[in-house]
C-alpha cells in the first residue's frame, strides 16, 4: 500500500480558477522557506502590501493577504466588521452572494436580501429601494464579479448609494482583482477580499484583502470579540502591520506568499490597465470563436466579465462527457455550472496567465472537435 | 518604486517551525497546478488522507488537511465540536493552552482552566480533580507537545481520564506529529490538529486534522450551526470525503497539498517509528553539545520533547544580539522565547528534515562561536 510521489498532468486551466500558474510564479513558490519572523521575510511582506495596494488601487494601510483561500477572506470581512444585530443589505445574483448571506447569519447579523436573476448584474434601483426601506442598515455587501455566472456589477454606483445612506461596503472581488477595472479608493469600497488563484494566477490558498480607515475604525470600536481567533484583525495586524517589530499570531504560509508576491510583481511589470485590456481583448477573441460554434453567453453583453465566460451548453450535448473529453484528450479544464446553473452552463475562464491567444485558440479548437464527435 | 522578484537567503531553520523544507518537497510544491475538482487531484487527496491516517495512527474516516495554518486547525476543532454553554476542561502549561481557552470562549463554551507551570507536563492528577469537580464537562482539551516550552504531556493518560468521565478529547499535536510517539486510535483521541511546517517539514499553511467517529457524531448532532462557514465540517467533508463525486466548498490550496503529500510519502518511506527514533537520537546529540556550552534545558528530562529544545539563555548574554548574529553570520535561525518565556529562553528546533547530524553540529558550533565573542 506504499504511496509514491505525485506527478500531476500538465493541464491548461480555463475554468473558474485556479488559472494557469506561470513557471516564474511556480519557481518563486519553491524558493527556500524562511521563518515567518525572519527580517528578510518581513521585508517581503512589506513589499507584498505595496503590491496589493497597487492591484487594489488603494492607499489603505490595512491591506494584506489572509492566510487561507477566498472563502476565508470573505469570512474575515464579515466576522471583523459585523456585530450581532447589525443589519446588512446583501445582494444575491449568483452563488457567492448567497455565501455572503450565510456568513452574515453566522455572525448574528440580519441580512436584507436583494435578489437579481443569475447572470445579471445587481440592480442599483433595488439596492436604493432596500436602503429606503432599511435606513438603519450598517453595511451593503455585494459581489463585484460573480464567478458562478460571469456577471459584473457596477461597484462604483452601488458604493455611492451605500455612502448616501451612511453604510459601509463589503465587496467580493475574487474574480475581478487584476482582471477588470477595480478602484477601491476611487469607488469608496470599505472592505474587499479576493483570491490568489484567479486573475493573479498564483496558486490557490491566499486571500488578498483591504479595509478602509472607516472600516478599521468600526473594527476598533467593536463591543464584542471577533468570533474567530484566527481571523481576528486586532491580532492579525500585530503581525502584518507595525513598524519594525512584528508580533507572532499564526505561522504565515511563507512559500505561498512568495508566489503571490511574484504574481504581483508580474502584474506591476505589465501594468494594471494593460492587464485589464488584455483580458478584454482575449474575451473578444473567445467570443468570436464561440460564436462560430453557435455557443451563446448567458450574461447580456454589457454585464459580461471578460475573465469568466458563462455559456449555454448546446442542446443535446452531454455536459460531463464533453468536459471529460476536453480533460482526457486535450488536458484542458473548463468549468461546470455551479448551483442553479449546474448542468446548464460551462464556465470558461480567461484569467491572468491563462488569458492569452494560444489558450483561446486551443480552447475553441478543442471544443469544435469534441462537439463534432 | 518598482518592486522586483524576491530571492530569499538559504537559512538553516532550527527554530520552533517552520523547519527546513527538503528539495524534494519544494519540487513537489512547484509542480503544475491542477483544478481542485480535477480527477487527478481528487486521487491525490485520497492518498493524502491515507498518508495522514498513517502519520496519526488512526482509521478515522474524517482525516484531512484544513486549508489554513495550525491555528485554523485548532479553531476547526473547537467551532465544530462545541456549542454555546458546553463546559471544557482546558489545560494550560504554555502559550497554546491559552489559545485553546480563547477559542473556547469565542465559541460560547465554558472553560475550566487547569494550570501547570510553563515547561512542565500537564499534571494528570489536576485533570482528574477538575473532572471530579466538573463531572458535566463535555470535553478535555490539552496540548500534547507545547511548542512554547518544549514540554510533552502524557496524552494517553489524559485521554483515559477523560474517557472515564465520558468526555471527548481535543488535542494539539502541532509539534508532535511525525516527531514523537502519537497514537490517535490507541490513545483514544477524539479530535486532533497539527501543522504542516513542524516535524513533517512541508511549508507552513496547512493543518492536518482527524476526528473520531464519536466526534463526528457530536458534529452531526449539533443543534446550532457552526459559527465559521469556512471551517464547517458538514460542508468541508462534502469536498474531502464522499465516494466519487466531490462537492465544491472552497478552492483547495492545490500546490501546498502536493507538498504535504510529498512530505508524508517521505515519512512513510522512513517509517514513523524510525522518524521518532531519529528525533530522539538527534536530541541526545544536541543535548550533549549544549551541555558542553553550559546551556541548560528548562524542561525536566522526563517531560522533554526531542524536537523542541527550550534552553535558558546564559546569564549576561544578549538574547536578540545572539539570534541576530546566528542569522547574519550563519544563516541559522533559532527561536526566541514566547509569552512568559520571552527574553528568557531560546527554542532550538530539531524538526523533520532539520533533525539531522549536520544541523546539530552546525548549531552547536555556531552557538559556541557567537557566545565566545
Amino acid at each position: 500500500m506504499a504511496i509514491s510521489s505525485f506527478h500531476p498532468p500538465q493541464r491548461t486551466l480555463m475554468g473558474p480558477g485556479p488559472s494557469d500558474v506561470s513557471a516564474r510564479v511556480l519557481a518563486a513558490l519553491a524558493r527556500p522557506t524562511l521563518g515567518h519572523l525572519d527580517p528578510a521575510f518581513i521585508g517581503m511582506m512589506d513589499e507584498l502590501k505595496r503590491l496589493l495596494q497597487y492591484a487594489f488601487q488603494t492607499e489603505n494601510a490595512m491591506t494584506f493577504a489572509v492566510s487561507a483561500p477566498g472563502s476565508a477572506g470573505m469570512e474575515c470581512c464579515f466576522v471583523n466588521l459585523l456585530e450581532p444585530g447589525d443589519k446588512v443589505i446583501v445582494c444575491q445574483n449568483g452563488v457567492f452572494g448567497g455565501r455572503m448571506k450565510e456568513n452574515i447569519e453566522r455572525c448574528g447579523g440580519i441580512p436584507v436580501l436583494v435578489e437579481d436573476p443569475w447572470g445579471r448584474a445587481v440592480d442599483p434601483d433595488k439596492v436604493e429601494a432596500a436602503f429606503g426601506a432599511n435606513p438603519d442598515a450598517k453595511f451593503l455587501a455585494f459581489v463585484h464579479a460573480e464567478t458562478s455566472t460571469g456577471a459584473c456589477s457596477d461597484a462604483q454606483t452601488l458604493c455611492a448609494i451605500a455612502k448616501r445612506y451612511g453604510a459601509l461596503t463589503i465587496v467580493d472581488a475574487v474574480t475581478s482583482l487584476g482582471g477588470s477595472p477595480l478602484k477601491v479608493d476611487e469607488w469608496g469600497i470599505d472592505a474587499i477580499y479576493s483570491g490568489s488563484q484567479k486573475c493573479l494566477s498564483a496558486p490557490p490558498g491566499l486571500s488578498p484583502v483591504s479595509f478602509s480607515d472607516a472600516a478599521a475604525e468600526v473594527i476598533r470600536q467593536r463591543k464584542t470579540k471577533v468570533q474567530s481567533w484566527f481571523l481576528d484583525l486586532s491580532l492579525v495586524m500585530g503581525y502584518w502591520a507595525g513598524e519594525g517589530k512584528r508580533a507572532y499570531h499564526h505561522t504565515a504560509p511563507v512559500n505561498s506568499l512568495y508566489a503571490l508576491h511574484e504574481s504581483l510583481v508580474m502584474l506591476q511589470e505589465e501594468g494594471l490597465e494593460a492587464s485589464w485590456q488584455r483580458h478584454c481583448d482575449l474575451h473578444q477573441q473567445l467570443k468570436q470563436g464561440l460564436a462560430e460554434l453557435g455557443i451563446e453567453f448567458i450574461v447580456p453583453e454589457g454585464d459580461r466579465l471578460p475573465q469568466l465566460n458563462a455559456v449555454t451548453i448546446p442542446a443535446g450535448v452531454d455536459d460531463a462527457a464533453v468536459r471529460a473529453a476536453l480533460l482526457a484528450d486535450y488536458n484542458l479544464e473548463i468549468g461546470a455550472g455551479l448551483g442553479a446553473l449546474a448542468g446548464k452552463v460551462w464556465r470558461i475562464g480567461l484569467m491572468g496567465h491563462a488569458a492569452n491567444q494560444r489558450n483561446v485558440d486551443y480552447c475553441v479548437a478543442a471544443l469544435r472537435e469534441v462537439l463534432s464527435r
